[in-house]
């Protein structure tokens, strides 16, 4: 038994993972299917929770925001960043607490601003025009709503452009200059009751020393807002702490993180006289590495290349097809084979980007064979779609070498589901 | 009223669909929503079977799936291209005959091959790999399959390179150079009968030439196929013709298609003396510009530019964050005001990229104004998901100024449909 990656271990020839081997889990439950590790998701929470022990961490629903996975979220004693009405329902569903919800969100409707007054949780709010609208909202409400605002730091983080949320030209926050004027009207506004500041600078970082950049910036508007007397209770920086998709890449850890801003955030507490809550929001790094893809190989073709035709493409994992992504795959019956070809791993989907894995070593590969794909725990089945008229595949939960099924396969009639047929086609 | 594009006209400052203003839409049916114009439907399909007459036109599914769409396509007498075991199970549902189903594919499972044997519909195959698992699967059943092989012919269709399906490198098909050999090994196997051949090489093409390029092939191994006694009944040469997204920008017509490539076909059987019919698999085309997605305006923000924040984002329509797709977007409720601004129209996905339309000249937009996203109807609701925890939005369609709910919004019930949570979090 050796460790491939991770808590992903090969044991005679198979890649298990909870201690169970891909193809057994395939064999009784079908395939596709994505499948999670409960200890490791516990694990990488913890790692994060032991690098930021003062800290609270609000777990960025949009990774997975799988109802089970949600609750052992909670179990933790995680908060939750939620950016729509129906992650926030599913917050509440998993038990997160009210008061360690934000609701964030770029351009929320004035239903999910009614949603966050009648369920009293947390708004960051992006623009003075939503400031506006949540304090006519709330006041109508006769409710006080504590805000935040999401301030745009203009740092760069060093990763896809689309995932760069925190440059100057992004649609995410208020320019950090316009910061203190926008605190000065929430602070005259009815309704909204200004508590923190909160930024984020990205997705998938494995650079820190913007972090450090983006803290100094937010701790300067902490000091001015202060004192035009908003009580700063919390300071939300947000995460995007990056993950190693290939295999032995070195990259930051929380603790990394920790060692970088922590001391930038105490001194300026200090200075300041200040005791905010730091607030981060981990997603990526909870729930990436947990869990794995597995596939099954339908068909192999040699035409321009040698293509490995498998059951799932990018109606369930998108992120190859949208963002260039690696992810490894590992050929789980065969895995301590050595490599002999070099292939490319297509999806079943109906357009030339359906490619999960181009131009990989690997060992010999036989229809029936299983491919897993590594760390698709984030931002893998929340994507996922209908596309093609492809069901959507089941997700299970490993723990303690028991296998649960936390969402079914879809069937035909989800295809279906809230169809109508106007009776003149009848 | 005038005409602004296509069916879609503007009446008293309104935009209207089906002569309903879209206003009116949003009032009664919510936002976000999409709405389908029941005649432009049939138009659409009308003036590409009048460029056609005499050949089979097999409705793409992939481009929109609805239902009752695809119920429209079989009162139009369409076929249907379908690519998966749910697309042809939609494709049955709508009453589409079993002989004008052609079951695609590059990687097939086990299952759909029997499900294609066991309906008797047609089955394109797309390697050698795939006929010999038909075969196998067909015998077993004591059926036999009408087969063609997917040829890529290698021509470039100059399109986005995601959507390229007919280049060498492309996962889609056999090389043509090899596909004398692959009938040959058909007319041998057992269980599976060659009567076709199909080819398919890209979406939305705006530059027809490489169609004739593609024919030529096409019949050049249908003259070699056919001395070695494949009685080829059908050529399929997929679709892909382009839509203007941009207004008034021209693009090639069906009609412009059957005159470049209808002179090859005919000659090409005449002299050699067989009667294939002729297919084509329109989708976009058909569908693409038959549809509408509403949006409001949920806030107004000035930052680096001036941002909309609307109430969809690529959550519902991902072609312009996925392929940099550009869709006319027009303020539905001031259509006939002068252009003021430049706005960027930005959804609610916490994602940078999340932006359906960069840099618009639009007349002075404010909160609460309804924005129409034009030619939505292809790849729009059908790569929709629930990422970010968003519900999907209502479909309805548009008939004799009638409107029909043909697809209910989604309630957060939808979010948790299929799953499970283990006792032992309750």
């Amino acid at each position: 038994m050796f460790t491939i990656k991770n808590h992903l271990e090969i044991e005679d020839g198979q890649l298990t993972i909870g201690g169970i081997p891909a193809v057994e889990i395939v064999k009784q439950y079908g395939s596709p299917v994505y499948v999670s590790n409960e200890s490791r998701i516990r694990d990488n929470f913890r790692r994060y929770k032991d690098a930021f022990p003062d800290a609270d961490l609000y777990y960025a629903a949009k990774a997975n925001s799988n109802l089970t996975l949600f609750k052992i979220m909670a179990s933790e004693g995680a908060g939750a960043d939620v950016f729509s009405d129906g992650e926030l329902y599913l917050a509440l569903m998993a038990g997160i607490p009210r008061d360690k919800i934000l609701f964030n969100g770029n351009s929320k409707s004035d239903r999910e601003l009614l949603m966050a007054v009648k369920t009293g949780v947390r708004v960051s709010l992006d623009s003075i025009d939503e400031l506006r609208t949540l304090s006519r909202i709330a006041k109508k409400e006769k409710k006080i709503v504590d805000v935040s605002f999401r301030v745009n730091p203009d740092v760069s983080p060093q990763t896809h452009p689309k995932i760069s949320t925190g440059l100057k030209a992004s649609k995410f926050g208020i320019p950090h200059e316009e910061a203190v004027h926008a605190y000065k009207e929430a602070l005259d506004l009815p309704g909204v009751n200004p508590i923190g500041i909160h930024c984020h600078i990205g997705s998938q970082i494995l650079e820190i020393s913007p972090f450090s950049e983006a803290m100094n910036k937010m701790m300067d508007l902490v000091e001015q807002i202060s004192r035009l007397g908003v009580d700063v209770k919390f300071v939300d920086m947000g995460s995007g702490l990056g993950i190693p998709y290939e295999k032995g890449k070195a990259v930051p850890s929380p603790k990394d993180l920790a060692d970088l801003i922590l001391p930038i955030f105490k001194s300026r507490c200090r200075d300041e006289g200040i005791s905010p809550k730091l607030i981060l929001e981990p997603g990526r790094y909870i729930m990436g590495d947990s869990t794995l893809l597995l596939t099954t190989v339908n068909t192999m073709k040699e035409a321009a290349k040698k293509f490995v035709g498998v059951d799932a493409g990018f109606n369930l994992l998108i992120r190859p097809a949208m963002y260039d992504s690696y992810h490894l795959a590992v050929v789980a019956n065969k895995a301590d084979k050595k490599p002999e070809e070099i292939y490319s791993i297509v999806g079943p989907i109906c357009e030339s980007g359906d490619i999960l894995a181009h131009d990989r070593e690997l060992p010999r590969i036989e229809k029936g064979d299983i491919i897993a794909f590594f760390d698709a725990g984030a931002y893998g089945f929340s994507m996922s779609s209908q596309y093609n008229g492809r069901t959507r595949c089941a997700e299970l939960l490993i723990n303690d070498g028991m296998i649960d099924v936390i969402r079914k396969a879809e069937s035909y009639d989800d295809l279906l589901a809230n169809q109508l047929v106007p009776s003149r086609f009848l």
